[in-house]
């Protein structure tokens, strides 16, 4: 017997019998009288995490992230859990994988748990192409604090800390043509907010300097290195010039030191590379490759004290942006 | 009013008071008496994860490790979430650096949790060199199971799943050997369970093929890449002559192939270089390197069903082991 038998027997949301629980007005008095009905019907007790009991928090937030074996998001958990525990809260942690409805099934999981918060860790927990499906974080964001990590969904009761991505693209691109660079390939992963945010910087900044956005210069990849080694092999063979590659991912941006390598280019000056996070990776190669730091522990710290403002009652903005860094290694001079 | 409290007030450990709040016999009736009277007198009442309240599992189980940044401590983290989901388990992480004062503390606030059982995830949770900064942990044991992964610790609860470094470091000196190298340095990062079984299978197989063990080729290091590239330079600079470099971690192997590079030596031909832990940095070279894969997953999946055999009254060995496997890349033809 638990909060789904009622969710699915009284015919309403988790979130709604969650509203009930907590005694959230934003219910009807007549979805009221139907939950309250069904749970007396089967006997349901709330659990132990229940605020009901009397216990105004069980001082645990639950962190999902889509896999935590992804370093950036490895390090985004070890920061979140640290600055939670340093304000005495625990996490509990949720890898979710990339499809929608298994996000939606963990959700829901951890709300039945009663969390204090849901923190989404990472950009892939909005969908930027359907938006009613993000409407199940917006319904429960009526009842728990949700944050986003570097993703962003505005309504009430959504804190999202960015990174922005658009403007740090833009500015290596910038760097990049002032230094003369004319033909710069973009290659990307994915298409997700962040994704999106990062590629709009690339554009800009060719448009800002009068050269012409090309769809065959901008490339998706899966974030593999033989895989982006392979396609800039593929694309050099049938004749694509290009004297930089710019990445949004690290993982992209060794396949493309290793396709140098195969051509014997010399980086920077036949082939400048730029990638991006400026994690462990981007320090493996020989030469190392030039990043953008994303200030992944600032995010997290400033997403836990937004949290903490919020449990205080204070008036926290619905977005906070964070600027990201260039580090310059070895295959860039700009 | 809490766990800790009580600990203090009545002058015995946070075990010792479980112990009473689990209604463990083994704990004197002096002692009993005592913790109850405290309880008492303080007022206080076990928290909401308390099996006391009727409810006999929270069905959540306490992960430890000291750093979930790390590339193979985030895999780890990643497998055992994702089976002790499977099984209807939740986890609260705790990251809790190197520190044995930390890890303490940081043990007995998740026990203070009334988590069903702890999972201490990597090799740096037993101290080798001072057996009873273990206690806690043994003492531990005694009320809830405690699941070590690529740890041992010989005591009644606890149960370990470890990987065969030892016979995975033997192997790939062995073959190393009868390859034709005769001067193989070894560079490791650790003194740790893990760590010295990976020294032992490079002695062994040394003394196996009747090579003397020279300690000037047995090497510590910061876990850094640049730190390793500059190691070998000192090294090499002093007059040290080797013509193989087997690592107890990928980030030293990285560093090595940075030293070859310097110095323009071909690899394998010049040096053969060996990893551990088959991380993607050990994809991110050119050459790729050689390592062995430790089989992380597989450690974690035995954990966790080892964990639930012993909840269903299972007979469980408290030691299991995995054999590894060494992955041949670029940077070794054995």
């Amino acid at each position: 017997m638990n909060i789904y038998d009622v969710s699915a027997k009284a015919g309403v949301s988790i979130a709604t019998v969650s509203r009930v629980l907590n005694g959230n007005p934003n219910v009807s008095d007549k979805t009221r009288s139907r939950v309250m009905e069904v749970m007396n019907a089967l006997g349901y007790t709330p659990n132990v995490f229940a605020r009901g009991l009397g216990l105004n928090t069980m001082k645990t937030v639950g962190i999902m992230c889509s896999d935590s074996s992804d370093p950036y998001l490895a390090h985004a958990i070890y920061y979140l859990e640290r600055e939670l525990r340093a304000n005495g809260y625990d996490s509990i942690l949720c890898c979710t994988g990339s499809k929608l409805i298994n996000k939606r099934q963990y959700f829901e999981l951890l709300l039945s748990k009663r969390v204090d918060a849901m923190i989404l860790a990472g950009s892939k927990f909005v969908e930027i192409d359907s938006a009613e499906d993000n409407n199940y974080i917006i319904e429960a964001a009526a009842d728990l604090p949700v944050m986003l990590v570097n993703g962003f969904l505005d309504a009430p009761g959504i804190y999202s800390t960015v990174c922005d991505d658009r403007d740090a693209m833009y500015q290596v691109a910038d760097r990049l043509i002032k230094s003369g660079r004319r033909r710069i390939l973009y290659v990307y992963t994915s298409h997700s907010y962040s994704g999106e945010n990062k590629k709009r910087g690339y554009r800009d900044a060719l448009a800002a300097n009068g050269i012409p956005v090309r769809d065959d210069l901008i490339c998706q990849c899966g974030k593999n290195i033989a895989a982006a080694k392979e396609l800039l092999i593929s694309l050099a063979d049938s004749g694509l010039d290009f004297d930089a590659v710019m990445t949004s991912d690290d993982s992209l941006a060794v396949g493309a030191v290793k396709f140098a390598h195969a051509r014997a280019l010399d980086m920077p000056k036949d082939l400048a590379v730029v990638g991006y996070n400026n994690s462990m990776m981007s320090y493996c190669t020989d030469p190392e490759i030039s990043s953008v730091d994303t200030k992944i522990e600032a995010l997290c710290i400033t997403t836990v004290q937004s949290l903490m403002q919020v449990f205080g009652g204070g008036d926290v903005p619905r977005k906070t942006t964070i600027a990201a860094d260039f580090v310059q290694k070895q295959t860039t001079d700009i």
